[in-house]
């Protein structure tokens, strides 16, 4: 199992390896040829940026049968898109927009694509699968309800937090995840309570929309989700992966 | 009044001028410097790609008054997202995919980010636009009824066809918009009837979401849409930009 990142240091923005405290850069980018460049960095002397840059993201909604409430269970995995724009680093804030009312976290695991994915079973679907990362799929609930469609609901910029690091080679079927706002556990539910798994979630979207190397998957959010406000710290955990730790500002 | 093209010819990808049939290449993008290489090539010596890469494309629903219908007129542009695989050249195929059953054209004016946007007023909006081009927001009606989010009934694969041409510099607040099946004249009317202005929309989206250099904005489409079947030929064509062409397949 190998965890990447990507950061910031002196150099600029590269691509790494994390070995406990130690980040190993490769050159190459994280899809194509790899190689170590012999340089190593503390992590405390980087900044961990978001660990990849996807092309698009994608999110399913209802995808765990508590966070199902009263809503009938879907027949099918039900995707949305998040903008680029939305992204945000580890540690970066989530801004609470002008005239957002009800912004909630909802803790995910996300998968990261690693191969051009186009109508593929679900075996297929697997291999084309380069790792999984943690990610806050933010949300105002108030838009959620009264947009004709979720754009600034789940589209907002900084409403996309993704990391720290991609795991590669982690079996992801069953794996703790668990959403802490100011320490206090607020969601805690097993990757293995998935409606949809992630492979069938990459099989479904592949009919129609073609998938690329980079693109994120937000896989959906288990349990109850609440209100953040400004000063708030919002954590989400995933075991095997690392922690995803974001503040909450005002805007 | 400028128009500009992204083609492929024997060189590879490049951006160019048109100016009648002549295509002036350039070097150094759309959004920067730009500066004619001495390149000239003949129209009919390259294939016209879609005509920028946009980093994200958004769409406005509902946003002229002959759509729609019995919906009463929105409050505010109500905006939803395409995914940039979705894109397809200038006569480039619209592909009907596996299980559609009820695929539309909806030709539309498609403004051009030139300049990073976030919260922006109506004035800085208009400076934001680099141009115009033409669009056919391709959608499925059952999926954009039955599923979730509109993610697959406008986000399929070929469903946002994108070109022939951005134009700079061309005042785009009343223009004749023609969309054309098969010769026939389908939908036709001029933006100066689009419920909110591409400077509306795009203020109204800068609020919450970003616009980078490159992203695409669907303003919307007018009228009634019917079923496309393979074998159909899709003309969006407005005045003073040119038609985009595209030809129905099946999938």
């Amino acid at each position: 199992m190998s965890k990447y990142v990507r950061y910031l240091s002196g150099a600029g923005i590269s691509y790494g390896i994390l070995d406990g405290d130690a980040v190993h850069e490769i050159r190459g980018g994280l899809f194509g040829p790899r190689a170590p460049t012999g340089v190593v960095l503390k992590l405390s002397e980087v900044t961990l940026l978001h660990p990849c840059q996807p092309g698009k993201i994608l999110a399913v909604g209802l995808n765990y049968g508590s966070h199902l409430g009263s809503r009938p269970r879907p027949a099918h995995p039900e995707i949305f898109y998040k903008p680029v724009t939305a992204l945000q680093d580890p540690d970066g804030p989530i801004v609470i927009p002008g005239g957002a009312t009800d912004v909630h976290y909802e803790g995910e695991l996300v998968v990261v694509i690693g191969k051009q994915a186009k109508s593929v079973s679900e075996e297929k679907a697997r291999e084309a699968i380069f790792g999984v990362t943690c990610g806050n799929d933010v949300s105002e609930r108030a838009w959620q309800q009264g947009d004709l469609q979720w754009w600034r609901a789940k589209g907002s910029d900084t409403f996309a937090p993704l990391g720290p690091a991609i795991a590669a080679g982690l079996d992801y079927g069953d794996l703790l995840l668990e959403t802490r706002v100011n320490g206090e556990t607020v969601q805690k539910q097993r990757t293995a309570d998935l409606i949809f798994s992630c492979a069938q979630i990459v099989s479904w979207i592949s009919n129609w929309v073609t998938l690329m190397p980079g693109d994120a998957i937000y896989t959906g959010t288990p349990g109850a989700t609440r209100r953040l406000s400004p000063g708030d710290v919002v954590e989400v955990e995933i075991e095997g992966i690392g922690v995803l730790r974001n503040p909450v500002t005002a805007g």
